[in-house]
């Protein structure tokens, strides 16, 4: 993809704590290092990561979120990052991949990762909606 | 503001049923409607209302979703639309004048309404966040 072209950003929040775990760096700052690290190892053309001070998802820990340009934005949760980060960075950039071979940032669901189906906790149309009734 | 400003556009979920609720139009459309009617009523400038087909927020209907280029995206779900839509439209309203204020959307937290503050469901980073790591 030319160097100019949009972005997906994918959000992790790093404020992220796994229920009763007090530990440091918190659950959501060790998904966010699993998912550098896994994106260093095979990386998703356009993805860019980045940590989050909390996407207000505090019941359902480990949170992201993925935004981009003309597509839509969601949100998931409930992604472990104490017992294996590393398989929740595996899975989530799965997903990125078929959400960014998508024009509109809709994957089929059967093409969606099991985590995606059940861990959605909102998605919001893009700004850019060619839908039919945006002439305001 | 100019009229090419980018806009904040404010979806609302017309897929979602109050607990129990089998009546039509759905609570969502009620709500949708009702929004309308009270930014005919008091408008909002730079807001456009959409309805949107299903923001996944089942769990915590009336769903709400607000955008806005350069500011954070919010999602807030719990809004009631059987007994009083019209008051839950002006709350919404109200809450997103405040937000229309900010360069970011970020409203202090004690001038957000009660119904922002214990409804939130999630909350995205803008795209074209300047935070310290976006060097990617």
């Amino acid at each position: 993809m030319p160097e100019d072209a949009p972005e997906t950003v994918l959000s992790v929040c790093t404020t992220c704590r796994a229920t009763g775990d007090t530990a440091e760096p918190r659950a959501g700052a060790r998904l966010l290092a699993a998912l550098r690290a896994e994106a260093d190892r095979e990386p998703v053309p356009g993805l860019r990561i980045e940590g989050a001070e909390c996407l207000s998802v505090c019941k359902r820990p480990c949170t992201v979120a993925v935004a981009s340009p003309g597509r839509w934005t969601y949100v998931y949760g409930d992604f472990d990052a104490l017992e294996c980060a590393e398989e929740s960075a595996r899975i989530i950039l799965a997903g990125l991949r078929n959400y960014q071979k998508t024009p509109d940032g809709l994957v089929p669901w059967r093409e969606r990762p099991e985590a995606f189906r059940k861990g959605v906790v909102a998605r919001i149309p893009p700004l850019t909606a060619a839908r039919g009734d945006t002439a305001s």
